[in-house]
């Protein structure tokens, strides 16, 4: 009796993730612009009931009952997940919920706003608000290692500490940088002169739908919209939605956004049935799901053999723009390395030393150490450091990211662990089956969706991060799959 | 004190409400097959917890005690309205709110499929469950009078009941009938070749949308949306969703649907943002908001001066296909009355005779009198007697609204309540501003919508229905200026 009243329960709080999940879609594709302002009222009342009904102590009652009684791995999972994100939920008081919520609602759009008028000023106060409700919360779950990032990496990635996560982005680092400069030193300046041409939206629009149906994205239960910043959300595996944008002048930005989207995308879709409406219909942590759209993206999207297959099609959409280009050709454009600006355009090798940019910024912002008002100076410091650029506005620079106004710290190291995860996994599909680049040049996806869907995708939240990579892979997290992949890639490239 | 917990709560409803508005109005435009399908557990999820909210004690003991407290008019108006619909929450168990939520998300996609193919059969089930559910709710309601009937109408509207319907649709049907044999027997038909004429879809698009902005609708708080059955939704005054439908060879459908609409928009945008997440944010009645969306789709969008000022600009658009069509010819077309089978495509003259099968079937259905099986028959016999004309499917039939399968009853009455105050509204607008026919023959609204927005958008629910007719005209409800109107108007078009 006490399982059927705890499901009861978390089907209602998982109802309510989907109810935010479709609130938050809407408010950044449909809605109006005063709807989007007004939003915060009603998300900010749903994540204060979502809170309620967490921390209501009978659901604690049925935890406890639940957890001395014997039950099946799949119900004792879902019973110590769920206690998990009550047990957090416990220590952040209800007002800090909602009054983040709101602050949230006017931060974004002011980001928006100053992102678009290069006015960092414009978001300062917002970034300080988040901040402090970031402190708060922070405080709030009290971390037994005492160190306020650690609480707020946790809810992203569980079970990660900043001691764990900084020898593996100094690992990652000591074989960038050489890398990095072996490859800048060499010379080679791949063609690009035919991205810059102009790429019709809507024709860029189709291709983008065809590569997601490609892929395995199934549209009876998602679809594709444009935003600002793409994403993926939606109200469960029955309803995954993907965004893109599209630049008429840069038309690799929405193939791999896309490309990108469709892993997040193809993960959520590929939840068990049998797990819908429970917390195990979930990535175990943000690197996982990260690992799989980097998977696709990188490993898959910017492979020679995927553009083999690729580029007489899409060279049939823009015969013009793509007249005369050669697989090669295309092949380097697509995995040109160049120090950049901004993250979401960075190629594979440099993307993570964006990520420790931001990783050792927002440690600093958490601990007060930096003030805010000395962001952009700090930020282009350490550009002009890492990457050997310097932004020349703030928009392309601290302002580029939507995390910090959205009140995600502690996210971005989740995209490195995705990178890492994501070589680490296609090394053991590539043992489990060696033709996997005979099917990518051929266009078929099905046996790496199928593998993944068995490994990883329909496993859900059974599993924790590591327990995940390590019965898909074999082997703990590592840095040295990762620079091995963009070692032997960048050195046929670039002749390194 | 106690008005701050009363209006803390008011406001989480009112925001649930809005979380409710976007959540169906995406299950109805963007939400993919299986999405929809899946939304039941989602939107019955945040309708039970409203529930829970709504009928929670310490809200009623809130509402009795600032009851005896001697409060400013809105608050004190607030205070009731809330007592109304908790008195009505109270009694209707959250069993029976849940279970209807999830039979309404299997009803409303089996009926699209049954209307689809034309297939009454595979409805017919989900009629029954959905007549069943209705038959409990309305027992639970156990209104004064002991009539089924009477408990549903209520909730659409207020006040009113069976007895005060039934000699008004008497009356009416004796006005009517006579006139629909007079233009009938006239044997005047006017021109309507070019109706038929191939009207692409994007540029009815974008006549629908100068039509909105036109017409006074503000985009910053709103937006405009296609889907299969028009519908005007959203979240609140500061995001109001309406949605058109397009047919490439019946221009007028989109056009008169956007009129429409938009009056149902205009008056939710209208309601004060003093009222903002109150319970006086509202239309006192469905018949009320529907003699908006009547006063702008009829009595303004069919006249002739309407006409005068956009036939030039819609031939701009489709030059080829109104090509030597005059003015006289247009205006007539618009204004074409036939008996025909489908509701929403009825001439303002026969609309009403559609509404009364309506009326008499769900009488009869919700007493029993009919069972499910014989609806198709039933049906086709009331449209011969009232009509003249016979559906030769049920897709034509018994099938093309949604009313029943959304689980509506008693909301067909408030159509015809609402042409009857759109008419009396009108002529208190003319005794008003004389020049209104210059206004509009100028494409010229403010002048009517600032009229509305004073006299009843921006009263919201302060009055009943009742009073804010008299409010606004002077009178009660009555028959004979909607009988007028139609008696001149259709004097000058055929001669009768």
């Amino acid at each position: 009796m006490s399982w059927e009243l705890f499901e009861a329960r978390m089907h209602e709080l998982k109802d309510l993730d989907g109810v935010l999940g479709i609130l938050s879609w809407d408010e950044e594709t449909y809605a109006p612009p005063k709807g989007r302002i007004a939003r915060g009222d009603q998300t900010s009342t749903v994540e204060s009931i979502r809170h309620q009904r967490l921390v209501d102590p009978k659901l604690g009652e049925l935890i406890d009952s639940l957890s001395a009684k014997s039950l099946g791995p799949a119900q004792s999972t879902c019973v110590q997940r769920m206690k998990r994100q009550r047990d957090l939920a416990v220590k952040v008081p209800e007002s800090l919920v909602k009054e983040t919520a709101i602050a949230r609602s006017a931060s974004l759009p002011a980001w928006q706003e100053a992102r678009k008028n290069n006015d960092f000023p414009h978001f300062k106060p917002h970034l300080d608000r988040m901040l402090s409700l970031l402190r708060q919360k922070a405080d709030a779950l009290a971390p037994a290692s005492g160190d306020r990032y650690d609480a707020l990496l946790d809810e992203h990635e569980p079970e990660m500490t900043r001691a764990q996560v900084e020898p593996v982005l100094r690992e990652l680092r000591e074989g960038l940088v050489p890398l990095v400069e072996a490859i800048v030193g060499s010379g080679k300046k791949p063609r690009r002169d035919f991205l810059a041409r102009t790429y019709p939206e809507q024709a860029q629009w189709d291709v983008t739908m065809r590569l997601l149906r490609d892929l395995g994205f199934d549209f009876e239960r998602g679809r594709q919209d444009r935003s600002a910043h793409p994403f993926t959300g939606g109200a469960s595996r029955l309803d995954v939605r993907v965004t893109t944008r599209i630049f008429e002048n840069n038309p690799l930005s929405a193939i791999f956004s896309t490309i990108h989207e469709a892993g997040h995308g193809l993960y959520e879709q590929g939840f068990d049935q049998a797990h819908y409406r429970t917390a195990l219909a979930a990535a175990p942590s943000m690197g996982i799901h990260e690992s799989q759209s980097r998977l696709w993206e990188n490993q898959i999207g910017r492979s020679k053999a995927f553009w083999e297959h690729y580029l007489p099609a899409v060279k049939t959409v823009f015969p013009k723009q793509l007249s005369g280009v050669s697989l090669e050709e295309f092949y380097a454009a697509v995995n040109i390395v160049e120090p950049s600006l901004v993250r979401v355009d960075a190629d594979e090798v440099t993307y993570n030393l964006h990520i420790l940019v931001r990783f050792e910024i927002e440690l600093a912002l958490v601990s007060g150490d930096l003030p805010t008002a000395d962001l952009p100076t700090v930020w282009r410091e350490k550009m002009r450091s890492y990457l050997g650029v310097v932004p020349p506005t703030d928009a392309d620079g601290c302002l580029q990211d939507i995390h910090w106004a959205w009140g995600s710290v502690g996210y971005f190291p989740t995209y490195t662990l995705g990178n890492l995860w994501s070589a680490q996994i296609m090394n053991a599909y590539q043992k489990h089956r060696p033709q996997v680049w005979d099917d990518v040049r051929a266009g078929t996806f099905a046996p790496l969706l199928g593998w993944l869907r068995e490994n990883i995708h329909g496993k859900g939240y059974l599993r924790s991060a590591k327990e995940t990579v390590e019965a898909a892979t074999g082997e703990p997290l590592k840095v040295v799959p990762f620079l091995s992949y963009l070692r032997s890639k960048y050195r046929e490239l670039y002749g390194v």
